[in-house]
């Protein structure tokens, strides 16, 4: 006897044709309703749409049950910048087109430790999705921290080299002369971890959205690239494949964290030779109405 | 007659519930692969995961037969940041403590226009994933087109408030007194409307990757907010939920591109309030090893 005939005593079984049907129309409604946004998963992350399960899954209730997780501060006056550079915007475009990202660093001399507080302070001052400041630096100077981080990375970018990554993504990453090697991640005097926290706590111990917690610490980092280059520290924006799990286990990071890029950090090596590209002009990044 | 007995016949449909089990086991096993990830998606985008996909998805073959989407430069001895701050770190970290978000501006003075040229020019030497450089900025500061802005963000925000945000959420940001008029759309002297390039095209017309966009135009942005603060110049960092297609439509934006981040730009209006939130404390932020 068929599995056919086993089953088919069950109305409910009996009619699987028309009930998979039915289900396939309303899947391919439901793709119609979210206007073909399957392929965005594949291209990018789209905010608007992660928003919106956010807010789709959270229960409803009256609003007023709700506790901010912010606290219901006063509101004071705000008359603008007060601590600027003289140079202004002249100024901070120069100290920005200065820096360049070091994939050579020197283990001496070690920038201060107060030099990497105070750009992690800097940091820290960016803006974040309902004022939640969703993020953790973790500095690594320990040398026995950093042979295990370097461990765990090589042998990630080793399998990332030779299998997960694309010939031509590899081809596009050529002219920077890298490779699964990374000595960067034990020579440089500092690491930086940067954390993003996907959710938080309130202090009942309630867990708590962080909104755009993603794009929030990027923005850190771009503070904290700026901050360190003011410092005349060098650095590098790296974002190791395959690792964020191991390195969070290494360095017990809370279930919320999850690495979202690592910075080796300090001054470039004698011998460091960086590739010599040209940033677009700016007609090619500005549209202006 | 039942569907059943009328598609018995097919040996394939006769047997479609044994189908339907080993499609499930297969699919189960699929997710076992993926260690379970599917939570990522809801909490966060995984960039690892992306970019395995993105490894995944592209078509392989000889690696020499792959043209790098970068031109082979020549690598040039670097010796470190030369243009930095006499205050250094601590003379940073004062003037990123110095800028708050603004909600209220004043139409004028208006900023120069060169203010805002080197404040993009600067946001455009963030490093990006394999020196794409994914981002455009549109400066809009035509009267009509910041009203037109004004009403696709506050037609979607209005329905954002009453139906897409939590009940949580709102309640979140109750203490920052936000509700869905956004006049500061129309009395800043500028928006700046920053897009990431979710992917790019070389010389020859072929599509190309754009490795981490989002965190790079993010850094990006991080960047543009201090050049602003170095101006003196006030800005707010939006994301409004649900206007990326109709605002992307208005600015005539290729396909490739979608809004990362709307920000108006200029100085706070006279009776600008801020809420006087507390920033977290570096023991809050720092985790030394």
């Amino acid at each position: 006897m068929t599995t056919n005939e086993f089953f088919g005593k069950s109305i409910f079984l009996s009619n699987w044709f028309s009930i998979l049907l039915v289900t396939c129309v309303a899947v391919l409604l439901r793709c119609l309703v979210a206007k073909f946004d399957v392929a965005k998963y594949l291209w990018g992350h789209n905010n608007e749409e992660f928003v919106s399960n956010l807010a789709n899954n959270s229960k409803e209730g009256d609003c007023e049950e709700y506790l901010s997780a912010l606290p219901e501060v006063e509101h004071v006056p705000y008359f603008g910048a007060t601590i600027t550079l003289p140079g202004g915007s002249k100024q901070f475009y120069e100290m920005a087109n200065n820096r360049h990202s070091v994939r050579a660093f020197k283990p001496h001399p070690i920038p201060a430790f107060e030099v990497i507080e105070n750009c992690i302070l800097a940091a820290g001052c960016a803006p974040s999705g309902a004022h939640t400041e969703p993020w953790t630096f973790c500095v690594i100077s320990n040398k026995d921290f950093k042979h295990r981080i370097r461990h765990i990375v090589e042998r990630e970018e080793e399998i990332n080299y030779a299998q997960r990554m694309s010939k031509q993504w590899r081809s596009d990453l050529r002219p920077l002369k890298t490779n699964h090697v990374k000595s960067y991640l034990t020579d440089a005097p500092y690491l930086i971890l940067v954390f993003k926290q996907v959710y938080g706590f309130t202090k009942s111990g309630k867990r708590k959205q962080h909104y755009y917690n993603e794009i929030s610490v990027s923005i850190a980092v771009g503070i904290l690239l700026c901050a360190l280059q003011a410092a005349g520290v060098s650095s590098l924006v790296t974002t190791p494949l395959n690792c964020g799990a191991a390195l969070c286990r290494l360095l017990k990071r809370p279930i919320n964290e999850k690495l979202l890029v690592l910075m080796p950090v300090g001054y470039p090596s004698d011998n460091c030779l960086i590739p010599n590209f040209k940033r677009k002009e700016l007609k090619d990044i500005i549209f202006v109405n």
